[in-house]
Formats: C-alpha cells, sequence, structure tokens
C-alpha cells in the first residue's frame, strides 16, 4: 500500500496525489508554506490527512522559530499562533484542518484537545494527569507539538480500522444473496486521504482481508478524478475488485439493481447531520434514496463540527475553472467559457442512512 | 454558427466533431464505409444527424453500384438494401438511423415514409399523388434515395424550428421574475446534433433571438464531452450565456434554486414514454424531481419508436473503456482498470415533464 504522509524525522513527506496514477513520488517538506502549498494544490487531500498533514506544518513553523531566536518561549508560542492562522487559510471546508491546529494548540497551552475527539482525548488523559503548564522554553515547545502531530498520525490510522469494523456489519445487511457485497463509492475516503485504510473504504479492506467477496464501483469523481486516480488506484494495489464509472453513470448502475448500498467519507459534518463532501455526493444520495439504496457516510470525529448548526451554513469553497476546462493540459472546453465549479456539496441528514464514526452509529430516529 | 452537415453536390460534408472545440475541420464522404465509420467514432453525432447522415450514406452506396455497373436497376436496388443493413450496424439505441433507412427504402419502393413521421408524409403526399412505381433504372433510383436524402435535412431544419416555438412558452411559464430563464441541459440536443438550430437547444436560439433574458447551464456530459465541448461552444457562438458544469454539479445547482427548467434531447423514446439519451439524462431527471424543476424532452417524431412497447426494452450501446481512462491521451485512471460505460441511458415517462414533439406535447394526463 502506498504511504500517503509520514514524518521521516526532519521532514514531513507526502505522496504527490496530483501525479497519480502515473508516478509515485514523494515530496519532503521542511516549511509552513511548502505544507499550505501542498494542501491547496492537493498534493495531500483528504479531510484526516490535511488534518494531520497541517499539524506537522506547525511543529515545521515553530521549529524555525526555535533556529532562529535560539529557544525565546514567546517567540516560539507567537510562531505557532501565526503558522496555524496561515495553514488555516489553505482550505476552507474541511473542518479536520481547524481541528487539528486547534489541537495542537491546546495541547502546547495545556487545555487539552477538543472535546469532539473522545479518543484522543482519553489517550491525552492517559498521558498527563491534570494541567499542563505552557513549556517555558522554545525546543520543549517545538517538541511537544511533534508528538501531538505524531499521536494524531497514529490515531488516525487506529481510527480508520475502528470505522471499518462499525460500518462492514451495516454494510453486509444489504448484501444480495448471489452475488459479492456491491458497494458504490465517490470521490476518494481511501488511504489516500488519511494515514490508515481510509473511512468509507475501511470496510472494503476489511471484508477483503476476511475473505467476503466484495465489489466497489468507484465514481470517476470530475474534475479531477480522485475516483479514477486514486480509489481504483489504491483497491486494485490491494487486489479489491474495483470498476470505475463516470460520475454520471450512477443512476444507470442503480436502476439495473447494481449498487447495494453506497459509502462515502466527509469533509465536515454539521450538528443537524448536513454531510459536506467532495461535490456529485448529494446527487449520488438523492440517486440512492430514489432506488432505495442505502447511502453510509463514514465520519471520524474529527469531521464533526458541533459548533455549526446547519450544513447550509458550511462554507464551500470554489476553484478555478481550468480544473474543468483542461485535463492534463488537453482542452475540454472552449478557453475563456464560463465554469461553475464548486468542490463540495451538502448533502441533508434526511438523506442519510446513517452517519458511522468511530464510536458509533448516528442515525434517524 | 458551423454546419453540421451539407450534401455538396458529389459527397457528405461532415463537420468533425471529435476536433471540437479545438479545431474546426469539415470531411467529405464519398462512401458507405466511411459514413459507417463518422457515425461510429462521433464524427457526426446527435439522432437527428445521424438520420440524415445515414440517408446520403445510403445514396453513396447505390451510386457506388450505378458506377460500377452501368445502371443495372436489379443491382441498384440490391445494393440499397446492402448498404441499409450495413449502416444499420453503425450504432444501436438512436431509432433516427432505423427510420431514415427505412424511410429511403420506401420512398425507392413507393410505399411512402414511415407513419411516424407525418410532417415527412405531408410533404411526400404533396410531391407525389398515389403509387409511385419503382424506378426502372438505377441512375432514377439512386436519384430518388439523393432527393429524399436532401429532403430530411430541409425537413429536420424545419422540425428544429417547429420544436423550439412548441418548447419556448411552455420553458417560459417557469421563469423567476427576477432573472433570465435559466435552463440546464445535458449532453449536446443542439445545432451540432442536427440540420437546424437542435432539438433542446431549439428554444435556447429562439428565446436569444427574440431578445428574452436566457442563461443556460451546460453538463459537460462525460466522457466525451459533448455537452462542454459541443453544446456550450456552439451557444457562445451565437451569443447565448452559458456555464458549463461537470455531471456531478448539477445537484448543487438544483439545490441552490438556479435551475428553472431541464431540456434534454433524445434518441429515441418508447411506446410507453420511456426516455433514451446520452448517460446522465436519467440522474438529471431523478434530480430535477427531487428538487421540483420540470424536465422536458424535445425529440421530433422520428425519435419516436411506436414499435417497441417499453423504455427499458431499448438497446443500450457500451462503448470502450478507454473513452473514460484516457482523455487526449492523457490517462485519467491505471491501464486495464475495470470500466462501466454505457453510452445511454433510459429515463421512465414518470420523471418526464412532457415529451415535446415537432407537432405537439406528449404529458402525463
Amino acid at each position: 500500500m502506498l504511504t500517503t504522509i509520514e514524518w521521516t524525522g526532519s521532514a514531513l513527506r507526502l505522496l504527490d496525489q496530483t501525479r497519480l496514477p502515473g508516478e509515485v513520488v514523494y515530496v519532503d517538506l521542511t516549511t509552513p508554506a511548502s505544507v499550505h502549498d501542498a494542501i491547496k494544490r492537493l498534493v495531500v487531500r483528504g479531510a484526516p490527512a490535511i488534518g494531520v498533514a497541517a499539524a506537522f506544518g506547525a511543529y515545521l513553523g515553530v521549529r524555525a522559530a526555535v533556529d532562529a531566536t535560539g529557544d525565546t518561549a514567546d517567540a516560539a508560542l507567537a510562531k505557532l499562533d501565526d503558522t496555524c492562522r496561515y495553514l488555516a487559510t489553505a482550505r476552507p471546508t474541511a473542518v479536520n484542518l481547524f481541528w487539528a491546529l486547534d489541537r495542537v494548540q491546546r495541547v502546547v497551552r495545556g487545555t487539552g484537545v477538543p472535546p469532539v475527539n473522545t479518543a484522543a482525548q482519553a489517550t491525552v488523559a492517559a498521558r498527563s494527569t491534570g494541567f499542563q503548564p505552557v513549556p517555558d522554553d522554545a525546543s520543549a515547545i517545538a517538541q511537544r507539538v511533534l508528538q501531538e502531530a505524531q499521536l494524531m498520525l497514529k490515531e488516525d490510522a487506529q481510527i480508520c480500522d475502528q470505522l471499518g469494523e462499525q460500518l462492514l456489519p451495516l454494510l453486509l445487511r444489504h448484501q444480495k444473496f448471489d452475488r459479492p457485497l456491491t458497494l458504490l463509492t465517490h470521490c476518494n475516503a481511501g488511504a489516500l486521504a488519511t494515514c490508515g485504510i481510509g473511512t468509507a473504504t475501511a470496510p472494503m479492506y476489511l471484508a477483503h482481508a476476511r475473505g467476503i467477496p466484495l465489489k466497489v464501483y468507484a465514481d470517476e469523481t470530475r474534475p479531477l478524478l480522485q475516483g479514477a486516480r486514486l480509489t481504483a488506484t489504491e483497491l486494485r494495489r490491494a487486489g479489491i475488485d474495483v470498476t470505475v464509472l463516470c460520475d454520471n453513470m450512477s443512476a444507470s448502475l442503480m436502476a439495473g439493481g447494481a449498487v447495494d448500498a453506497v459509502v462515502v467519507g466527509t469533509d465536515r459534518v454539521a450538528a443537524d447531520g448536513g454531510v459536506a463532501n467532495k461535490v456529485g455526493t448529494l446527487g449520488v444520495a438523492i440517486l440512492a434514496k430514489h432506488f432505495g439504496v442505502p447511502f453510509y457516510v463514514a465520519a471520524p470525529t474529527s469531521s464533526i463540527d458541533p459548533h455549526l448548526p446547519h450544513g447550509r451554513d458550511i462554507p464551500i469553497e470554489h476553484r478555478a475553472a481550468t480544473e474543468v476546462t483542461r485535463w492534463g493540459g488537453v482542452p475540454t472546453a472552449e478557453d475563456g467559457v464560463a465554469v461553475y465549479n464548486p468542490a463540495f456539496d451538502v448533502t441533508p441528514f434526511e438523506l442519510v442512512t446513517a452517519i458511522v464514526t468511530e464510536h458509533g452509529v448516528w442515525k434517524k430516529s
């Protein structure tokens, strides 16, 4: 399996996902600016992976301050603030980015981690009894940020495993008797979006490992083709039966009864259960409802934003027209044509069968 | 406006639509084999244009027999049969292909045109009173086929105008008071699919010519991007406000209330009102129903197949995986990945607000 994200000991190593599936290229990043750029250009993408990358980006900012100022704690804390504010501007929709930056801030200042991630809370509690004072030298501050980023990377892999364990039995309930469990997914909520076996893909990897017959349909996911380039690639490399289709073909597929269940990831879930995810998810959810196909969302608790009441208020990133009008430098439309290119859409909770977290299932009563 | 199809006096001249929008290239075809290839490779596409191209292809076959055999009527008729059977294999879904080939056969053999096209019937009736005997020399047979092909080309332009007149008042009923009439279309049922101003685009051209404020959203229409490459190009050249979006973005667009009505073309309508059209149409129809957006189908009567009882029985062409996995030679997925690539889907009549022909409106009672 390809490694999405790792810490080399001195740099944040990312698989450059803009080059897949043609080339497997890793980049080593040592500055917050290069991490910001990597998130913005989708070198690293997927809500959980973005969060972990940002945490390492925060460390790289503090480390630079330590190197430059020679261990002034105030300078390190100021640099941490600046770096976190800066990295938070890389992309607006996935809440994991803000969650991760908030978490490293809190762990340095001794106020614990945000309440949404109870698994992480438990881990922090085990390490530290009571209040942790702010370290009084810059090196200790930097060290604490790095340790937290490394912990988040490790936890993310565990959360993926837990999501798989939660989702697989739910999905298996919908399997038809005479064929493999047949799932449709949109975009890439896979190993390439996380530090583990993915969120929506976690039950697929578990099913495959356990010898459960499985067939996956992957929407190609225009404009950047994360389904065709990433999901299909990682599942094929793992030996899973995967078929690519254009996004507009899923209605035809469902009309033929070919899909047992849909499972997707998310970039942010609002308090009303509204699910922001890669554009096209809303359409798949509506089709699933029309055809009576269950629709599951795999959501690590770090993707849940309890402070935002309504899904309709989730900020939606709009990206450049050229993402739609060119592919690999080849025009797909005339230059200068107007383009509508939102990166995400929001699926209301009434279209969702269940939102599944690493701790359990959130469904309509 | 680009000319989709014309008769040069000696050859069938087609705009090569596989080269758009980058290049405007015309090809002159003089053999049935080259016409078959042009239909199969989508040099010419769109149900009405395919029908007319096939009629000229039939003439090219008969002309070759005349040239080769020196005016043997039997040889010309045999060649007509062979050519029609051969051209009918170019693509399976659009019924206009079979309709057009049937029509040239009938006009030569004197039994008139198929009953579905009453406009053509009226024209033929005006030209010929009563039974027309089969011509007794090959040149006359060839001439009759050519005349019929030319008539079909001319009629197709008239039918487009009539479709526009039927559709425009229906669509204007749905316009919001404070903005242009805002339409969404899928694929290209435009001038480039016909010999006139298109089917689904006909009301757009009429509205524009009459100074009615208009905004069009064009689904890019994967995998071959007829919306981005063709619809957006022809509407822009005509000065119409058009915006391209990926197919998976129309749910987001409709959720925001941006679409007054959807209007699409069709490749075949079955007797139960089931509408075969470019893959993705079914999904758009389901979204339109979900969001309460009316969904219109522009259908020349030549697209209606009264002999096929059910939409589900319309043969659906499946095309090569490489259409999905490569764009302009650039990979969009790993080589060898499994692909689901139906060219069409079928929208049941219950999702359709009305099927609009050149003669009137077919809607649920």
